[in-house]
């Protein structure tokens, strides 16, 4: 069976494309270039993807910056801090408006394509940045729009279910998993603010992954700047 | 206030954007070039943002040809018919997966950064294609699933409203509203199949505005090849 993963090249998608394996889908990993300002995650999500044994990798592009609104598709500045603790309240300015949203729309657009009805994404409501879109109630609300908008929604049949494995986790439960399912980390990107591929350490991307190595015990293998 | 309104250049979202400027938005157009076959159309959303007095047009791209799937969006021939009795029943080729979702999503994206709580869309589910994205059920729920989405449903405050002003209309309706509110339907297309910028007059798009336009009594104003 297949199904669609979407995959930013960051530990959490990698761990749920890994999931999506293990239970047995043809898995297809969708990735985004909207503009991001850490761009560079998409060679992660490359790499990642042929790792991973995807049967197939498409990149679509669709420039968010025209709209702006983000400190990830503007020159608004990523936050910087020096601990996870630190890291402001409420939701934060790397917050990309309905980006989940027009995610997992395209993800939906191209499973109905392909005769899939099992969307992957590695949303996750526990250490998390405070984004609205990553609530499990979000989810349940896109699966039931996902069958009104579709010939399935018409037809009957099968409906879709989007695939949320890591939602209840903590970052250290992600990273776990991930090694246990085989994920090369040393592979993926997380940084928000990335000088060339050198991960910043300080935005909030960078501290939650970090935070999340050291709880699980692990070395983390990416680089960040000194 | 402002209200961000879907265009995509032809008839009912023409007509859409004057009903949202008659109740007093400030209106956002926003268009996509998707790789559609009838790509033309959007020139007429330009004409008519202008037209209708649109603050700001926007025009994005999505390339879903990448995925395909439908004959507006692949190689796949758009079926043609003498007349509007004759098309064929159930979810055409011409259906485009997700389309609405994706349009609406980005929608609310842009609606996000601007502010705006309002978003118009022409769909109708009387005289159309038989979409399973146009229907009121899957409109509710894009609204839920907007109220989950965002900031707004994270913080409270004033929820966003999905408008379809035309969803129980006739075509003939629509025409006659759309001329009561100063629409100038000269400068809109609808046919997905154009010879440059001449309507086919024979795919569903052309048909079901022929017969509207016939039924209003009108003089429909755009050239049909012979």
């Amino acid at each position: 069976m297949k199904a669609v993963c979407l995959l930013s090249g960051g530990v959490d998608s990698a761990t749920a494309l890994a999931v999506a394996r293990r239970e047995g889908f043809e898995t297809y990993t969708l990735s985004f270039d909207y503009r991001q300002r850490h761009r560079v995650e998409l060679a992660a999500a490359a790499r990642l993807s042929a790792q991973l044994g995807a049967r197939e990798h498409k990149v679509l592009e669709i420039d968010l910056r025209a709209f702006g609104g983000s400190a990830l598709t503007s020159d608004i500045e990523v936050p910087k801090s020096r601990a996870r603790e630190q890291m402001s309240a409420g939701i934060p300015v790397t917050y990309v408006p309905a980006r989940n949203t027009v995610f997992l729309s395209l993800a939906l657009a191209w499973a109905e394509v392909l005769g899939a009805f099992d969307i992957f994404i590695g949303v996750n409501a526990v250490d998390y940045s405070g984004y609205p879109d990553c609530r499990p109630d979000f989810i349940r609300a896109f699966e039931t729009l996902a069958n009104l908008a579709t010939r399935a929604g018409l037809e009957g049949g099968r409906g879709f279910r989007i695939h949320t494995p890591l939602i209840e986790l903590t970052k250290a439960g992600i990273i776990r998993l991930g090694m246990e399912l085989g994920v090369d980390f040393s592979l993926s990107h997380s940084c928000y603010d990335p000088a060339g591929t050198v991960a910043c350490g300080r935005c909030d991307s960078c501290l939650i992954r970090r935070a999340g190595f050291a709880e699980a015990g692990v070395q983390d293998p990416v680089e960040y700047a000194p």
